[in-house]
């Protein structure tokens, strides 16, 4: 077995869908065992969302990748002595049901908790365990929508508009495994665990960078900017003779330099134009100024000359490029996994190198419950008639 | 002193802007003490960048609280031995220049770890440490171009937008600190830390959800598609008398109790929209019935209509509704801090509470070099005369 950074941790992940599973997705990576427990009647939700191969979803594979499946009928009373008896044997619980289910089902963290003291429990929801949005249902284009991000995506003229991949729930995945791993730290030093509570809601407000900010100082609504930087000039795309190029000139040198790699160094000298604060103010006198060179060549030209010259510049991608792309192959960043019943499928590989124990990609998604008996016999110990026992008490099955 | 998550971790923090800002954020919030090292020409150059109270950059401030700031001069020879001092009392260092320049300054992994044997080293670049485009320069708007997300980010008739905030970087930031804090439960194993290589565009691909699954299996280009999601019917915004309202029905019996809520149990039965593929497949037909009765009302009316049914759905909120969101200050997500100079200004809190050990925000953003004497005295043991030393042979100073 090769050792990789969270080689012997192992979290108990009774979360379905998206913020949940792509946060315990980022533990398996990391080399975490992630028993993933699905209700009997077809699992988690997101096993019928498309794209599909065959009838296997891929939304699903990709994001379950390196997991365990169990099935467990948490309404039967001997499946939650067995999820209680998994609490006993992991790290880690990581659940996104509302608030209040655990403990209606008699499984919340001081349930859980008592029964191990080192248990971390991250409960990852809508709008957080407390105040007055706490019981209201949420997916990821509520909180898009109520934490003012779709406010400030969008064209200036267009209305506003929610982020094309599922940001609500991929922030709150991400802040999920940071506050994990933050409480296994301090696990080492208490020696206990602790409940965390992750609000997709809260999570939007901590990606808005300078939006709030730039509202509470002047007062002023932020609205939307297109591909411009709200803050840094020029720092958007231009029209080419073919399609678009990203031009980003973070500060005055550049800015110089810039101007005169594409032949326009009389840009450059503008009073108008020489630092970014003035850039900024004077952008509807310098952005035509700019697009009349940019129309002149094509993407690629331009490439070509901001690069030479070391300036940050590069193509939009279709996601045919992102996958061809020469950067994306040398990182494989495209892993192929082979799924029991879906075959040959590629997934998206962990986004860092760890110089001795590197996170990798190595089992496809589960089929539903495929791991149940091993989980049952080998890590709880259950004898063939006790496991046929619960099989009968009907814990993993409707 | 509160005990937080990573208290008792002191993290050495080289980088500038925002990707590397935001991961020492995160750890600094959760306990670490980080020592921001800036360079004497101004610093990070992020304190330049508006918005501005006075002459403080708020952009700057809202990144760097919970930080201190020394000012050495890498150029100076005897500033590279105090780094090196620095690196051995640290356990973390995180830089984010481009790849192959701390190497040149004599300060890269090899050395430092040399020094220290148990430092984590994160290195977050724009194309990661190997490949084609390592040396390349990137920006967060370089990075969501190549990487894909400006391509289904959009009205499906305008044209490919960057996401209104610097997602780029941010999921870069997210990335390294969940590396960083991996790389801490690994140490507790073997005792020694390692070299973690972050790519932005990596990290772009890794938040794309099923867009690259989507391509690779129907060979279909995944384009704009406004508020819509790709596979989940409705799960959108629609106009009102006043404004928008979202509504997510991820399921088809939350899709059948929000036709009735809304007074027309008519679509519900309608065979064309009974399942989420139907209803994806027919969106053209079904989207109409469902504009025109969300017409009828407010916005405020529609969600007391559906949140009375339990239906998740909300406001598209602008940032000044944000900040006066009952549950945004009922979870304290908004935090005054007192600058030294700037004063009085507000700051997002970190958007997870833990039930032992908090994390929280403190301290103002440091004033550059603001903590360069008591870290050289203090943490480094420097006495008066070797900190003037010091400073006479320029560490300090450019």
């Amino acid at each position: 077995m090769v050792d990789k950074p969270l080689s012997g941790i192992r979290v108990l992940d009774l979360s379905r869908v998206l913020a949940g599973p792509y946060a315990t997705m980022l533990l398996g990576d990391l080399g975490a065992e992630i028993i993933k427990v699905e209700a009997p009647n077809g699992g988690d939700d997101s096993r019928g969302y498309g794209p599909f191969i065959g009838e296997e979803s891929a939304y699903f594979m990709s994001l379950n990748r390196n997991k365990k499946s169990v099935v467990l009928n948490l309404k039967a009373d001997r499946s939650k002595a067995i999820l209680k008896d998994l609490a006993r044997v992991s790290d880690v619980v990581v659940e996104n049901f509302r608030p209040g289910t655990m403990e209606r089902l008699g499984l919340g963290y001081e349930v859980l908790s008592k029964a191990n003291p080192r248990l971390i429990f991250a409960s990852c929801t809508g709008f957080g365990n407390t105040g007055p949005y706490a019981g209201k249902p949420a997916y990821d284009i509520i909180v898009q929508g109520m934490g003012g991000i779709m406010s400030i995506n969008g064209q200036p003229d267009g209305p506003p508009t929610r982020v094309g991949v599922s940001i609500g729930d991929i922030a709150a995945g991400l802040y999920t495994a940071v506050g994990v791993l933050a409480a296994l730290e301090e696990r080492h030093r208490s020696g206990l665990g602790q409940f965390i509570d992750v609000s997709m809601l809260d999570c939007q407000l901590a990606i808005l960078e300078n939006a709030i900010a730039r509202h509470l100082i002047s007062g002023e609504i932020p609205g939307r900017l297109g591909n411009r930087h709200p803050t840094i000039t020029p720092f958007t795309s231009f029209p080419t003779l073919d399609g678009m190029v990203i031009v980003g000139a973070g500060n005055d040198t550049l800015f110089f330099r810039l101007c005169n790699a594409i032949g326009a160094p009389e840009i450059a000298t503008d009073p108008r134009f020489k630092t970014n604060p003035l850039r900024c103010q004077y952008w509807d006198e310098l952005e035509p100024q700019l697009k009349e060179v940019f129309r002149e060549k094509t993407t690629r030209e331009w490439i070509e000359i901001l690069e030479a010259q070391g300036l940050p510049c590069g193509p939009i991608n279709t996601m045919d490029q992102v996958v061809g792309d020469p950067q994306v192959e040398a990182r494989g960043m495209l892993v192929e996994l082979e799924h029991p019943v879906a075959g040959k499928h590629v997934v998206t590989a962990p986004p860092y190198k760890f110089s001795r124990t590197n996170p990798s990609v190595d089992t496809a998604a589960p089929v539903l419950g495929q791991h149940t008996e091993d989980v049952m016999k080998e890590l709880l110990g259950m004898s063939d008639e006790a496991f046929a026992l619960c099989r009968g008490a009907g814990c993993f099955s409707m």
